[in-house]
């Protein structure tokens, strides 16, 4: 790190996400190199002062610190495994979308190549890195969350999690498994109301505020989950939840039910195990 | 209704929802005549104020406004067949879960009675009855909405769809078709974040807030549903949101996939039709 604090990084990977995290860096002023597999992704970049290079092995060699941001886990491989001889020395700090299991062994492929391995999940689509909203989960070395902190935080708000490199690639699957659900969830609402001429739009005015409101009980789910009594007073019982007159309506309305029946899957099973009186809950029991 | 605007309303059923809508219309002044088939539920409200009817059949006669909160739509076909010939002339709620084609057969059903019938599909829980955020959908009689407008406000906001009395069973259960997918889409993360030892409260602290701010995309994928065109430019593809890190990372933390498992056929349906360079939106193409 310079004495103002500006520091030589590298990005690999110049895709929506890549561009955007490189985009911060240079314009916070440190010393950047880009490299994309296919080459025109840089141009914009150089004109803030980026500068490109041709290789990977090029980039690696140009930072201290070394962001990886590719397709996926089988990308990451192709590309750094010829450059373990590079990374030696370096801080990999690598974004890339894997499963837990994938970033604990690209912490140990590091290890062996004497780099120091950063894990990150980006909770945020691309226009929002830098901005308000943007959180992202760390996990992995230590000392490189610490040592760059402040480079990171262009990003977004970072979390550190510990050493265990798969922590952060879970806490964002996690989430984005939650996520996707939802999704799935609105867009099957979405289909049901259709046929009576409402608009997704004018179904999206009243879901999203709906569902955001909704997010308020997740807690009360979770200490319930916490406690492992399900029979706690005041909670919504799996009979009352039973999700027969939505699988009905939708039925009626010509919608596929799957999401909706994978669901009520899970309430049936913990019904039909004696728990129909017991809380909403109790259908992550039929989960583990 | 008096000059004072206070009327002669009847509540039947007083399970948690329909004591808190009696309770409401006893607390502003309302003449309230409440019935529950299992007695002993009436105690609090009488001590505000109401009447306890002996019968279905009293309650009925003591309403201009007779509400139904019941169980399902068998309870109330059973409640209230016998008492056809009472109703008449009477406004008729019903905020009983139903689906759309029981609501149009019992606002058919309550025509034939000569009853007017209001449909109700209530967006809130028993104690935010008449707080902020409550919602409650309205459908059918348009006169019995008007008429009664100020002391169904009294529950929360209502909005009324038009005369079709199935519209607001629809909406209803088309937005908690929504929450109960999201609400299961938590407790999946949840799971697979526990083998970590994260308690679910700690992932509720991150997905709560994670999830609420998501549903600010939900308009944007409304928008690409109604226009019809999910080629538009600036969307996550289909292909980039493939669900299978997430499978995987699922299964290595031995949690159950049948939820990510439905979104991800609705995925792949769409990507097996060739459609992967398109937005994750047309998913809702694999519901109808």
């Amino acid at each position: 790190m310079t004495e103002n604090g500006s520091i030589q990084a590298s990005v690999l990977g110049l895709g929506a996400m890549g561009g955007a995290l490189a985009e911060a860096l240079v314009r916070a002023g440190h010393g950047t190199t880009v490299w994309n597999r296919t080459p025109g992704r840089a141009d914009a970049l150089a004109a803030h002062g980026a500068t490109e290079a041709a290789s990977a092995r090029d980039a690696v060699r140009a930072g201290r610190l070394v962001i990886v941001c590719l397709l996926d886990h089988a990308s990451v491989r192709e590309v750094l495994d010829p450059l373990a001889p590079d990374l030696a020395g370096r801080a990999l700090v690598n974004v890339t979308t894997t499963t837990p299991e994938q970033s604990r062994e690209l912490a140990e492929w590091a290890a062996a190549a004497r780099a120091t391995y950063l894990d990150g999940g980006i909770l945020a689509v691309p226009h929002m890195i830098g901005k308000p909203g943007s959180s992202i989960l760390y996990s992995g070395s230590g000392e490189v969350f610490r040592e760059y902190r402040t480079v990171l935080d262009l990003w977004g708000t970072g979390t550190y999690f510990g050493e265990d490199a798969g922590l952060a690639s879970l806490y964002d699957l996690a989430l984005l498994a939650s996520m996707y659900v939802m999704f799935a969830g609105f867009l099957h609402g979405a289909a049901m109301v259709a046929p009576s001429g409402m608009t997704a739009r004018a179904f999206a005015g009243m879901a999203a505020p709906w569902l955001s409101a909704m997010t308020s009980g997740l807690e009360g789910f979770a200490a319930v989950v916490d406690g492992g009594d399900y029979t706690v007073a005041g909670q919504q019982s799996l009979e009352f939840s039973d999700l027969g007159d939505i699988l009905a309506a939708s039925a009626e309305q010509g919608v596929g039910t799957e999401v909706v029946d994978a669901v009520q899957q899970l309430i049936r099973r913990q019904i039909d195990a004696g728990h129909g009186k017991e809380g909403f809950a109790r259908i992550i029991e039929s989960l583990r």
